[in-house]
């Protein structure tokens, strides 16, 4: 169960400083024990602060609290354990993100509504907050601005490997650092409610114009992939900017010299969203879906994940075989407009369908190497508008259903 | 592979004749050599008909035929064949369908608009309708009242058993049979597109009116199960009364003499429904999912759906592990409204959460004796509203990922 995914990157990078940030890391034993499972990041006063949280109806308590907090737009301290999501666990659930938010805000002399909460592990069990709050003055004490890679370990749950990543960008003058990292392995892990990210930057850009560039850069990254379909209680990314860095603050949107820190951070995003697919649960294969030709953007997203999460075409890859009439099902039941006899398939850039049928005689031995290696290219141009749409996943395997179904007790 | 499936009923039931059809098989080696794959049903003319067929964009070619000769309401025949679906096969395709039905209406001498179409096999491959059509007038020779169980073999692709149920019901003094039989394993076997199923009663009733109970009762039946998720191009439900059981003829939804019929009706799609669950791929329980206090039936069924396609959930199953964690994120990714805090979820009818937490200390030991067993009940009640609805599926298991990639060549 802990071996690394064969699609892991060789290594984790070496993340940079950001100016007017510092974290920690602890072991709380929260559930685990002798493994670091808190990390405390804090930051200088006037950080701006934006958010994407999960849909989901049924919400951890954390994410409600983030919810409330994110509509003042300031951050002063981000506190997130592994271990226990805090889903699902009533009102004693939200006492106990109360009560880590008045601790943190008691050591850091900081006001509780600046204080920002994740939770990732087991659903339905009282977060034992007590350890957390205690483990918080050593937090405080330790804090250091280098400590990234121990943060992206600390937030591991079913992770095989931290995910990190990073970027430099100019606003105007001035040279700007993104860090960020992330955790997810399966939109759910076994019990494991999941998915963050948390991305820091020591630029001056208000938190109105950050919500906006992250909501969007959100919607081609981790809104973009898929490993089962199934959507986390807990799923969380925040974006956080110290203003340390000194440029004359960015606080509208058609500021023309936000365009590199969009570029940067869309940069961060798509990287980081990419090693939560290869850490998919079971995963072998890293699968690009490429829809054109839909008749809108979102016509194109949605075929795109309804290739994406088909289990027939996730088990097909896994089997390596180029079963495009799989393909065929997906797009015809993804519920858009599809007409089957101009629809256009490739499988690693080798067309293998047009007309509404087989291209007669097309190569396959260059179709069947492609499937036989760790990255699948899918194609899809339906010729019907001008909608195009990206979205990665995984293959499904035994591994998968080993990971979530194999542990009768 | 050939294994039957655990969830498979004891034995084929004793179809009875239905008065004015007569049905017949051969081997045409579509496909497969020496295995039964052919039906022909022939019909005593003023048969009236009604279907309901695939959503899905990328539909097969016999759908499309099938759903232009629905509109005329008559029946004269219906020819099934195995091994190949005639999906995604191009002009080509249609043709092969015309080529079929002039046989057929030839041989039986009948209005080519009174013969329907149904193929289930490969996807994407031509189909070598000649072999069909040789095999037409050895068909029409052999027509016998009785040949049901050899019918629902004929139709079988991955199928691990025939499928096959009926009814008895009276219309006035009048007893009326309904006879019927089915397809489908997985909503799309491997590359096998297909859900298939053929309903025959003696009734006389009104297309428009069959039409009328027929869509209603597959969205009871037929269109509240689930394998994978995954929609077939070819799925096709038909219903023909023949009128010879000589009742006065019902017109008329209204008409008081219809509820018998349609009791049995629905009895016997439900019956067969559940008997292409208890044949999902790889399936070892048979799940039912009861969704009640959501603000819709539409919402409820959503809700169902969504529990019973859940990846995560499934595989808890095949694990025999009450996770009701799981249970709450499908709920929660629904998209449809729920309270977290008044979600009650029961296993095996007994309640596991209530008030937004686990219950505390309930009894898990007939929950996890009931996991143990074949047949699983999931009840989910919202408490936000009057909204109903029942989805049946079945686990996700090693034996699903086996089917479908576990052909590396």
């Amino acid at each position: 169960m802990t071996t690394i995914s064969p699609l892991a990157p060789t290594e984790f990078p070496s993340l940079p400083a950001v100016s007017g940030v510092s974290v920690a890391t602890a072991c709380s034993g929260v559930r685990y024990s002798g493994k670091p499972d808190v990390f405390l990041a804090s930051m200088i006063p006037g950080t701006q602060a934006a958010g994407v949280l999960t849909r989901s109806q049924t919400a951890a308590a954390p994410v409600d609290w983030c919810r409330k907090v994110l509509r003042r737009g300031r951050a002063r301290a981000l506190i997130v354990n592994s271990g226990n999501a805090n889903a699902f666990t009533g009102l004693e659930g939200r006492k106990s993100v109360e009560r880590t938010v008045d601790k943190v805000a008691d050591t850091l002399n900081c006001p509780k509504s600046q204080v920002f909460v994740a939770s990732t592990g087991v659903i339905g069990e009282t977060l034992p907050d007590d350890r957390i709050r205690r483990s918080v003055a050593g937090l405080h004490d330790t804090l250091s601005p280098d400590a990234w890679q121990e943060a992206a370990t600390a937030i591991m749950t079913t992770d095989t490997f931290p995910k990190g990543a990073w970027r430099r960008a100019s606003i105007g003058d001035t040279e700007i650092t993104l860090t960020g990292i992330a955790k997810g392995s399966g939109m759910i892990a076994p019990d494991m409610a999941t998915m963050l990210a948390f991305i820091f930057s020591d630029a001056a850009i208000s938190a109105t114009v950050l919500q906006n560039i992250l909501s969007r850069g959100i919607d081609r990254s981790f809104n973009s992939i898929t490993v089962d379909g199934d959507t986390s209680t807990s799923d969380t990314a925040l974006l956080f900017a110290t203003g340390a860095a000194g440029n004359r603050p960015i606080v509208a949107m058609n500021d023309r010299r936000l365009h590199a820190f969009r570029t940067a951070l869309d940069g961060i995003l798509v990287d980081l969203a990419h090693q939560v697919v290869r850490d998919g649960e079971g995963a072998s294969k890293f699968v690009s879906v490429n829809v054109s030709g839909a008749r809108s953007a979102r016509a194109a997203k949605r075929i795109a994940l309804s290739i994406a999460n088909s289990p027939l075409v996730k088990t097909a890859i896994a089997g390596e075989d180029a079963n495009w009439g799989r393909i065929v099902m997906a797009v015809g039941k993804s519920g858009e407009k599809a007409d089957r006899d101009r629809l256009r398939i490739s499988i690693g850039g080798i067309r293998v369908t047009d007309g509404g049928r087989a291209v007669p005689d097309y190569d396959e031995a260059p179709v069947a190497r492609h499937m036989r290696g760790r990255e699948i290219d899918i194609d899809v141009d339906l010729q019907i508008g001008k909608g195009a749409a990206t979205v990665w996943t995984c293959d499904l395997t035994h591994g998968y259903i080993s990971i979530n179904g194999d542990y009768r007790s």
